[in-house]
C-alpha cells in the first residue's frame, strides 16, 4: 500500500494550480494570454468570447434577469436558470387549486408557456468607456463633495441619453469607485414565459438545512423563454410575438465532465470588496462581523424565547429568525475565511509591496498619500463606529439593509419611516430621497403593511430593549441623541415597563392606523405627542446626519481609491479584475473538491444515488415518488462513466458572487455544463480575496436536468429543442 | 486533468480488498491462512501470536482492566489504555484542592504514582476448551429448562474450582449460546498505580459533541502501572512491590504509518449479534430499534420541555437526557446501518445457502429444525413483543438497561426495586436474584440514593404519563395486567391529575422515607396502601412472569442455536469467528479512510493543525495554553511525512466493539502504532454485521501521545521507559 500511496501523492503534486483569482470583464478577457487560457482547457479562440470591435461575444449567451443570472441555451429564446430566479412567474400562475410551485409546471407547446409581469431579460450590447466624459464633468476647483455631486449628475445625463434610443436600457457601471466608468447599453426583452419548473420538492430540496452546504442535491433549475415581435424587437406580451432569436446561446454539453476539467463561469456577480485595503478589511474582520454576530445572535434568542410555546408568535417570527439567522451565519462565514485565508495579513502584506513600488515610482507618489487618506478615513470612521453601526440597523421604508436583514424592532422601523417620509414629502419629488418618491410610494404602503404579519408584540419587546440598552451602553463620545432624549432618565430596571407602556399607547403596530399616517406631514406627527412616535423621529434626525458624514466620507474615498488601485495595477504588471458590481464577468475554473476541515475531503459530484439517500419523506428532503421511481429504473444515457450514476451538483473553483444565480457554467467548447446556485460556506470570505484551497461554487449538472426531463417529465418536445432528440444510448463504463 | 484523475482511479482499483470480517480467538489466529497474513502485512509469525502448546503468546500484551483493554508498553509493567478507562483512579485522588481530573498527572518517579483501589488488571493465562465437561452435566432426560441449570452448575463447578489456584481468576466464556465453552484462567494483579494522564481537556477533547464522530482529535490516553510483588506475584498495595514485568508487551513504534499499512486489533471487545439468524436481525431492525428511536425521542422531548426555563429542573434531567440521546442515536444508528448495509437481506441470503447445505448434508439435517426452531422462539416473542419491551425499559436496582440507558420514570423505577427487593429477601440469600444479595445491598442503596439527583417531579410525571398511556394502548391480547388494575378504569383526560395525586401522596420520592423503606418486607409495603407503590408491586410481579418466559426462551434458544452456528461453521468452510463475549480477541485491519456519504471522505489521519483549528476556547473545544504554544513550536521528530504533521487520531477497519475501550492498535511487527477509543456513527451496525464500507475504528496516534509527553509534558524520564531517550531528529518529508 505505501507504493499506491505515494504513487497517488505523486501525481497530485505534479498537478498544476488550477485556479485563477478573478471576475473577468468581457474586455480583459482579451488581455490574458491566450496560450495560457488554452492551457487551462479553453477550446475556442478568446475573440469567439468577445469580439472588441463589436463589443460583443459568446459571452452575451448570458442574461441578466431579475438580479440573477441566466444563459440562452437555443436558438429558440429558450434561458436556462435557478428555479430560485424563476419563482415570481411561479407565484404570478399558482392557485390554491394549481400550486405550481409545489408542484412545478412544464409548456409541452408553444401556447402553453405562462407570461408573466415580474420577469424581464436584459441582454447586454454595447460596452463603452465613459470614465473621461465622466470626469470631465467635475469643475476644477470643486470640493470632493461637489466633485461626487457633479459625477453623479453626468452619469444621470450619460444614462438619459442613452435610453432615448429605441427598446434600450442603459447604465453607468463604476468599477473600483472611480478608476473606470463604464455605459453599457442593453436590449431589454418584455415577454419572458416561463417554459419548465420542476416541483419545489425538486427545485429546493435540502432547502435552509442545506443552504450554503456541500454535498448538496438540489435540483435549482427552471426554463423561461424570451419572446419578441415579429421583427425581433422587444415588445410587451402580444400573441404576435414569436420565440426570441438570440445570437448568442450555449449548446448543451454532450461529453463527459469530470474531475479536474476546465469550465467557466458567466455571469452578473454582485458586490464584493476585495478593492479594500488591509486595515478596511480589518475593520470589517474585527468589528462588523464581530458585533453582527453579537447582535444577531441576541436578536435571534429573543425572538425564540419570546415566542416559544406560542403557536401565533412562532409563526410571527419565524421568517424573520429565518432571515437574521442567515446573516448571522455569514457573518460567522465571514470570520472563519478571513482567519482560515489570512486575508487581512496577505493583504497588508500586498499593500506593503504595492506601497514601495509607489515609492520607487514617482507617477504614482500620490498612491502613498491615497493609501494615507484611505487610512485616514477608517479612522474617522472608527471613531464613531457603534453608534453608527447601531444606527445603520434600522432601514427606511423599502431600502434593504446590506445583506438583507430584515427590519427589527418593528415599531422602531414603522416609526422611523413614517417620520422619513413625511420629512421627504417636504421637497419636491425629484429632491427626495431613493424609496421615497411619489412613484414609489405604492411599494413603501405595500412593504408597511407586509411587515406587520412578522410583528409579534413580545418578541418585538425585547428586540427594542435590547436595542436601547446597547445604545445606553455607548461611550460618551459616540451617543445616539435620540436615545439619550427618549430613554436616558429611565433607571435601567424600570426600562421593559416604560417599552411596555410605549408599544401600549401608540398606533404605530397597527397597520391600518399606520398606513393613514402615510399621508401625515411632520407637524402632524409631532402633534400626535406619541412617545414612540417621538422617539423615531428623533432617532430619523440622527440618521439623517449620519447619512451626511457618510456622503462626505464616500466623496473622499472616491478620489482616493483609484489612485490607489491604479499603483496596484501598474505593480501587478498584469490584468488584475475589479470588483464585483452586478456587470457580466466571467471566471475561468475547474471542476475540483476541497477540504472543508482536518480529515474530510469533499468530493467534487453527488449522485442520484445521494439524492435518494437524503430522501426521509420529510420537508425539505421529499422527494416525489416519480422522481424515486425512474431513479431506480436501469442506467440512462446521462450516467457519468466515472461516477457511475447521473451527476447532480457539482463543485468547481468558480469565482462567484450574489448576483452569480443562475450563472451559466460552460466547458471549454461553451457548451452549457451546469447552472451555478451557491458557493459553500467555507467561501463567503471570498468576498475579500480569492482562497484557491476554498473558493468553490456550487452548480447544478445539467445531465441531472437532462436526466429528469427525460426520465422523469417525458419532456421529448422540450428535449428535441435542446438538442436533445432522443434518448442516446447509455455510455459504455 | 483527465489522465491524472484516470491513473488514480485504476490505481484504487487495483487495491486488493483490504478488510477481514471477524474478531478472532487467540486459537483462531493459527487457522488462518499464514500467507495471507503475511500478504496483508503481518511480519511476525502467527507462532509469535499464539503459542498454542504454551497457550500464550504475544496476544497476551493484552489485557483486561475494568471492563475495558489496555496493553503492556514496557518491560516494567506500563500500561497504555484510555483517558476514560483510568477516570476511577483520577477520581479516587481528586480534591477540589487538586483536580487531577481537571489539570491531568504525571508521576515524574516510580514513588510519585498513584495507587487505586478500584482498578485491577488481568492476564490471561491460560485457555481451556470445557464444552465436553459443560455438556456432559446435562441429564439424558433433562427438558431444556432443567438442560440450562445444569449448565448452569457445572460452569459455576469450574470456576471454583480453577480458583483453587493461587492468585488466579477464572471464567468460563459461552461462545455462540454454547457452540463451545472455554475455561479461561487470569493472572489478576491487584495494585495498579496512575503514571500519567492527560488533563480532561485533552483526554476528552471534544466531549459528547464530537461522540461517535469523524474528525476526531481526542487525546483519549492514559498510563498506568502493574505492580507486584519481589517474587513476581500478584499483590495487595505494599511498599515492598516492584513494577511487574511482563512476558510479553509492545514496543513502542518507530516507524511511520501512513494509509493503507496493516494493522491488528487486540482486545476485549463486548456483545455482538452476528450469530442472529436473518429474522431476528429483522426483529432488531423494524422493532426494536424503531421503537427505541420512538420512545427515546418522546422521552427526551418530556424531560426537556418539563423543565424548560426551570434552572434547577435543566440540571437535574441533564444526565438523563444525555443518557438517553446516547441510546436514541444509537438507534438511528443501528437502523441506518442496518439499511446501508442490507444487512437483514444479506443475513437471510447467507441463512438461505447453509439452509441449502443442511438439505443436502445429512450430518446437518438437524440444522433446519434448529432454524425453525428459532423462527418459531421469535414468532413467540413477538405475540408479546410490544408489552415486554415496555416492562423491559424499568431495570430492577442495579440492574441496567441494556444500552445503559437511566431508569425513568423514577416513581416506578424506585417503587418496583423496593418491591422486587423485598420478595428477594424472602429467599435464602444463595438463592436470590443478581442484585439483590446481602453482599450487594450496599450497592443497591447508593443507587437508590444517587438516582435522586435526576428527579425532576414535573418531568417524571410527563414520562410516567406517558408510560401509562403507551400500556393502555396495547393490544388486547398484551395488556399489562398491573397498568389495567390501575390505569384502566381512569378517563385519560384525568389520568395527570390521578398521577399528580399518586406522586403527591407517595413517600417512595423522598431519598430518606425510601432509604427506610429498604428494610420492610412485603407485607409491610402492601400495608402502607400507597397507591403509587401499590402499582409498582403489580408491575414488579408482570416483570417476573416475563423473566420466567425469557429464561424459557433462552433454554431452547441454548438448543437449537449451536446446532444450527455448527452447520454454518460447515458451510463456510473456514474459520469463523464467533460473536463478542469480552474475552480475549484480535482484528486484522488496514489504516483507511470512508465515505460516510455521497459527496464527502473522510481521510483516515487528523493532525495538531485540525486541533488547534477545532480550539475555541470554550468546553468542549478548549485545550491548555501549554498544548497550543508547543503545537507552533518547529517540526518534531513525530511529524509524518506523508502529512507534514503530528497525527493525532487515525482510522482503520478494525473490527470493535463496546469493550475495545483502549484497545492496543499494532503494527506488523508487533509494536505500538495507536490506542483504540471509539468507532463511527455509521459503523454502530457493525455489531450485526461487518461492512467493509463502513467498518471504521477511531484510534489516537501513538505519535500524538510522544509528541505531548515530549513537548508539552517534557517527561523524559517516562519516555525513556517507553524506549524513546531523547528528542530524535525530525524524518525527512
Amino acid at each position: 500500500m505505501k507504493t499506491l500511496t505515494f504513487a497517488i501523492a505523486a501525481l497530485l503534486a505534479a498537478t498544476p494550480a488550477l485556479a485563477l483569482d478573478g471576475k473577468w470583464t468581457p474586455e480583459q478577457v482579451l488581455e490574458i494570454d491566450p496560450a495560457w487560457l488554452k492551457e487551462q482547457g479553453l477550446e475556442l479562440p478568446p475573440s469567439a468570447l468577445w469580439d472588441a470591435a463589436r463589443g460583443t461575444g459568446l459571452l452575451v449567451g448570458t442574461v441578466n434577469l431579475a438580479g440573477c443570472s441566466g444563459a440562452f441555451v437555443s436558438a429558440t429564446g429558450l434561458i436556462v436558470t435557478n428555479h430560485h430566479c424563476l419563482f415570481p412567474l411561479l407565484q404570478e400562475h399558482s392557485t390554491p387549486a394549481r400550486d405550481l410551485i409545489r408542484d412545478g409546471f412544464l409548456a409541452r407547446k408553444l401556447s402553453e408557456e405562462l407570461s408573466g409581469t415580474t420577469i424581464r431579460v436584459d441582454i447586454p450590447r454595447r460596452f463603452t468607456d465613459v470614465s473621461e466624459r465622466v470626469l470631465a464633468s467635475v469643475p476644477a476647483d470643486a470640493d470632493p463633495l461637489q466633485r461626487l455631486a457633479a459625477i453623479d449628475v453626468r452619469q444621470k445625463e450619460l444614462v438619459a441619453e442613452c435610453q432615448k434610443q429605441p427598446d434600450t436600457k442603459c447604465k453607468v457601471a463604476v468599477y473600483d469607485e472611480g478608476l473606470k466608468y463604464t455605459l453599457i447599453e442593453s436590449t431589454e426583452l418584455r415577454d419572458v414565459r416561463l417554459v419548465y419548473a420542476p416541483p419545489r420538492a425538486i427545485g429546493e430540496y435540502g432547502g435552509e438545512i442545506d443552504n450554503w452546504m456541500w454535498p448538496r442535491h438540489t435540483g435549482d433549475f427552471a426554463i423561461a423563454r424570451a419572446w419578441a415581435a415579429a421583427d425581433g424587437k422587444p415588445a410587451d406580451r402580444s400573441a404576435d410575438n414569436r420565440p426570441y432569436q438570440p445570437e448568442f446561446y450555449f449548446p448543451i454539453a454532450r461529453d463527459s465532465l469530470a474531475v479536474g476539467d476546465f469550465v467557466m463561469l458567466l455571469g452578473y456577480p454582485g458586490i464584493t470588496w476585495r478593492a479594500l485595503i488591509a486595515e478596511e478589511m480589518k475593520e470589517r474582520r474585527e468589528r462588523f462581523f464581530v458585533r453582527r454576530e453579537d447582535v444577531f445572535g441576541e436578536w435571534i434568542a429573543h425572538l425564540e424565547q419570546a415566542s416559544a410555546g406560542d403557536a401565533a408568535g412562532e409563526i410571527a417570527v419565524a421568517a424573520n429568525v429565518k432571515g437574521i439567522n442567515n446573516r448571522y451565519k455569514n457573518a460567522q462565514g465571514q470570520i472563519a475565511g478571513l482567519d482560515r485565508g489570512r486575508i487581512v495579513a496577505r493583504q497588508m502584506a500586498a499593500d506593503d509591496a504595492v506601497a514601495a513600488f509607489a515609492a520607487e515610482h514617482d507617477e504614482h507618489a500620490d498612491a502613498l498619500t491615497a493609501r494615507r487618506t484611505l487610512r485616514q478615513l477608517l479612522a474617522e470612521r472608527e471613531r464613531s463606529w457603534e453608534r453608527d453601526f447601531l444606527l445603520n440597523l434600522i432601514p427606511m421604508g423599502i431600502e434593504s439593509v446590506p445583506g438583507g436583514i430584515p427590519p427589527l424592532p418593528k415599531s422602531l422601523y414603522f416609526g422611523a419611516t413614517l417620520a422619513h417620509h413625511a420629512r421627504e414629502q417636504a421637497k419636491a419629488d425629484t429632491e427626495r430621497a431613493a424609496g421615497f418618491t411619489s412613484a414609489e410610494l405604492p411599494q413603501l404602503r405595500d412593504r408597511m403593511r407586509r411587515e406587520q404579519q412578522n410583528y409579534f408584540p413580545a418578541a418585538d419587546r425585547r428586540v427594542f430593549a435590547a436595542l436601547v440598552r446597547r445604545a445606553l451602553a455607548l461611550p460618551k463620545d459616540q451617543r445616539i441623541a435620540a436615545v439619550d432624549a427618549h430613554f436616558g432618565q429611565i433607571d435601567s430596571n424600570d426600562l421593559d415597563a416604560a417599552i411596555a407602556r410605549m408599544y401600549a399607547a401608540t398606533p404605530l403596530l397597527d397597520a391600518d392606523a399606520r398606513e393613514q399616517m402615510l399621508a401625515e406631514d411632520l407637524p402632524s406627527l409631532q402633534a400626535r405627542k406619541d412617545p414612540l412616535l417621538d422617539f423615531a423621529i428623533d432617532w430619523d434626525e440622527d440618521l439623517r446626519a449620519l447619512r451626511q458624514r457618510e456622503r462626505d466620507w464616500a466623496s473622499r474615498s472616491a478620489i482616493a481609491r483609484p489612485i490607489w488601485r491604479r499603483a496596484v495595477q501598474a505593480h501587478a504588471g498584469k490584468p488584475i479584475a475589479p470588483d464585483a458590481n452586478s456587470t457580466l464577468r466571467v471566471s475561468f475554473a475547474h471542476v475540483q473538491g476541497y477540504a472543508p476541515r482536518d480529515g474530510v475531503q469533499y468530493t467534487p459530484f453527488t449522485t442520484l444515488a445521494g439524492l435518494l439517500e437524503k430522501h426521509t419523506g420529510a420537508e425539505p428532503f421529499a422527494l416525489p415518488e416519480a422522481l424515486r421511481t425512474a431513479a431506480r429504473e436501469p442506467g440512462t444515457h446521462w450516467i457519468e462513466p466515472a461516477l457511475g450514476d447521473v451527476p447532480v451538483n457539482f463543485l468547481a473553483d468558480g469565482d462567484s458572487s450574489g448576483g452569480n444565480s443562475g450563472s451559466p457554467v460552460v466547458n471549454g467548447k461553451g457548451e452549457l455544463v451546469g447552472i451555478n446556485f451557491d458557493r459553500v460556506w467555507e467561501n463567503v470570505a471570498g468576498d475579500f480575496g480569492f482562497n484557491p484551497a476554498l473558493s468553490r461554487n456550487i452548480s447544478v449538472d445539467v445531465r441531472y436536468l437532462l436526466w429528469l426531463l427525460q426520465r422523469v417529465e417525458r419532456a421529448d418536445e422540450l428535449l428535441q429543442e435542446l438538442g436533445v432528440e432522443a434518448e442516446p444510448e447509455a455510455p459504455k463504463p
